[in-house]
């Protein structure tokens, strides 16, 4: 449909008017590079929410931020030479604060995605300027999204009205990222990452050769929360997946869910040092050495622990999830969302994130779960104790020796307590719970440096118990 | 209610006429012991399934066993020096023998009852005859069971009935354990076992002060499969069910839940050695120097994986359970029953017991989750390969540092695979799948032996990772 690369320039790669240029001469450097998806000029997302907040707060439009942004657009027209319709786009800003804010979040994201919108235009004219045809499409004329103002998902209607707007262009597209319009028409924006999500659909629905992620890094690192860990060189979708989940760094998950769908390779890369050869999430590799691929993790659960006898040999036990999710009232998109739910013979462990934990849906859900099975109240017993959540994610370790045995043991020589294991018979990836003190992940932490030591340093564990050379 | 113990004797305690006074003796040295549970004079069980499945065969009675057993209970009538009703007994039997049997478990079931039936009226005309006044009362009476002929359930409404028949006797109670009466007033018996469920539930239901178990061994071992293990002295209800549910021998879970549930304590014993301390299982105990408490397996389980993107982030994933139970016209009693759900990222797995695991069975769920999921069914992948499950138990895990380090260290160097894991936040109990080439758990056993090693003959793992002395 597409026979071409989608490439998405992240903000950091669009500062300056120089990165702007380094990003254009990559685009035009490869003849498949014609469909291009900007975030915001680097630092223009900031500032733009902190102006917009302050106006909520202060029912007026502060200057001097407007200043700083005139300033800015101005230099990089300056710098890339092109027409200073600076005029024009602050016009465009004032407009979108001036409209009245009865649903501040919905204004929000009419004002955030300003910044990806001039970008796209800056960009479409620069390209233009070096004599390439380039068109800007503004992403409100083709991804639907939710009306979940600043958290909006893309809705499946975008993908007619992705191809009738790239499937058969002439031009080079420059589109913005990070917004879409809903149903109604009105802007709304995703989360943050929001960008990559555009570009990842993008590429998708056109089915491209590759969707190229130009970011400041030279790659995806195995952990990212350890400054000099080793690069992930390429690496399979549902790994990257398996990172992601957790709050791994560069791509999130609803990024790669496209692609993975229409198995689109995607090359993480950088703008800066674009001959390096980035990280690669393809849909097979071949195994290498390594018995893990990454290490990732979230802070921020907590688990309602069920006691009931004979659990796992009553075959209703799990319908407690479906109850909370329709008769309690609560909607899909899940007051009480249960991402796990390790079992033993008489608990299951309902492993929920902290935000959703409040005493309030607790207590209503401990109540309904009493009525549901028949047991006593104090049967439920609710953990309001921070819980971390460490991913550990790789194919390899189908295939090695021991990496449940390594990896507990790294864990346990720091001193720290596996809450709950959860594995699924795929073998790519095995979930571990850790108890934290407070909200900062600082069992977590050391669990991760663990185990990132033992796979990638030293196979201490390993070698002291003879399962590696 | 009952300010007493009940007590339940097994076959093997009750296989001949000195074993029978032995079992006597022990009833009548403590006043306490005023309700007694009798299994089938020893080996009687097996020669009546074996008599009524040739009758099935054949359509006509077996002379030789019947002779055989008239045999025995002449034989045990003149070891007690109670009057000889052989007759009588045999005359019953061929009477149940002798009725239709278009259901023939129904018939089955009838002949097998025989055999506690005739034990528990020997054993009280013994004691009466010791000078104890002693009243058999028929479990068909009390017992109220589904009809699941073989393989029945006690039901709730047994409980009124064990409180009228039971609640303020005089006498010394003798009771037939292993069947009761259905709602229909048809006799059925409980699976293998079914003599402890019995003793089990009256105990608990009149809330008895010990529920002794008398057997032929001193004590329960730490593992059921090792010759010369060392013996539990005392373990929790928790822990008792948590090795009951995979198959650990001496009492079953059901023979646990209702001690459980009216926290009566249970003490399993040795009629042949009463003077040994038994296996106390209790509601609380205190810790002990060890980590965990023992280790069960059981082989025979199937996994279905079903590969679904973001699939822990979808709050409704575990619903697919619920469609299964009900709209594809399965029973509750679990056509498909789901022991356990271990995910991932995008995989969840469900283990299955192998019987249930028929292709028929695994394509008509599998076409069932693709239409819900609306996901392709190469998606999900069911998987023949016998699995065994290795449940390691003990409410010292708790406490002690790398527990799971050192189970899983000590499977890896065994060589074998960990298929999936699953631990609930209880941390009472780690649940590990290992794969099986066929029938025969042999990986299951090398690896319930290694753990077994580690941490009850020498901690190998424990001392090379230091966290053992």
């Amino acid at each position: 449909m597409y026979n071409g690369k989608v490439c998405k320039f992240g903000g950091s790669s669009l500062a300056d008017a120089d990165k702007i240029k380094q990003a254009a001469g990559i685009i035009l450097g490869d003849d498949d590079r014609r469909i291009v998806v900007v975030s915001a000029f680097g630092g223009v997302t900031n500032q733009l929410i902190e102006l917009v907040e302050t106006q909520h707060r202060n029912h007026r439009v502060d200057f001097q931020p407007m200043q700083h942004l005139e300033k800015k657009l101005l230099s990089i027209s300056q710098g890339l030479g092109i027409d200073d319709n600076t005029n024009r786009f602050m016009h465009d800003l004032d407009t979108r604060l001036r409209e009245e804010y009865s649903n501040p979040k919905q204004h929000s994201d009419n004002v955030k995605a300003w910044g990806e919108y001039a970008t796209g235009l800056f960009m479409t004219e620069y390209l233009n300027k070096m004599g390439a045809n380039a068109k800007f499409i503004d992403s409100k004329e083709m991804i639907v999204v939710s009306d979940d103002f600043g958290n909006a998902i893309i809705l499946p209607e975008s993908d007619e009205k992705i191809i009738a707007e790239l499937g058969n262009l002439e031009e080079i597209a420059v589109t913005s990222g990070f917004y879409g319009s809903t149903k109604n028409g009105v802007i709304a924006a995703l989360p943050r990452g929001g960008s990559d999500t555009v570009g990842g659909k993008i590429a998708g629905v056109l089915r491209a050769e590759i969707y190229e992620n130009f970011t400041d890094v030279d790659n995806i690192r195995r952990v990212s929360c350890i400054e000099d860990a080793l690069p992930i060189d390429v690496m399979t979708y549902d790994e990257a997946m398996g990172l992601s989940y957790l709050g791994f760094s560069v791509l999130k998950v609803d990024a790669i869910k496209p692609c993975l769908e229409a198995d689109v390779p995607i090359h993480v890369r950088n703008t800066f040092n674009p001959d390096k050869e980035g990280t690669w999430i393809v849909k097979h590799r071949k195994s290498d050495d390594h018995a893990i691929t990454g290490i990732a993790f979230k802070p921020g659960y907590c688990s309602l622990n069920i006691r009931k006898v004979l659990f796992s040999r009553d075959p209703n036990h799990i319908l407690a999830t479906y109850l909370l999710h329709t008769e309690v009232g609560v909607t899909s998109f899940g007051e009480f969302p249960i991402e796990h739910a390790p079992t033993d013979v008489s608990n299951i462990s309902f492993i929920i994130p902290q935000e959703y934990f409040t005493n309030m849906t607790v207590n209503r859900v401990t109540r309904h779960l009493a009525d549901y099975f028949k047991i006593p109240s104090d049967d439920i017993t609710p953990d309001y104790n921070p819980i971390s959540l460490i991913s550990v994610v790789g194919q390899g370790m189908k295939e090695k020796p021991g990496v449940s045995a390594r990896i507990a043991g790294a864990i346990a020589l720091e001193g720290v307590n596996i809450k709950f294991i959860t594995q699924g018979a795929s073998e790519l990836s095995i979930i571990y719970g850790v108890n934290e003190t407070n909200n900062e992940p600082v069992n977590a932490r050391k669990a991760v440096e663990a185990i990132y030591n033992e796979f990638f340093v030293e196979p201490k564990i390993g070698r002291a118990l003879n399962l590696v050379k």
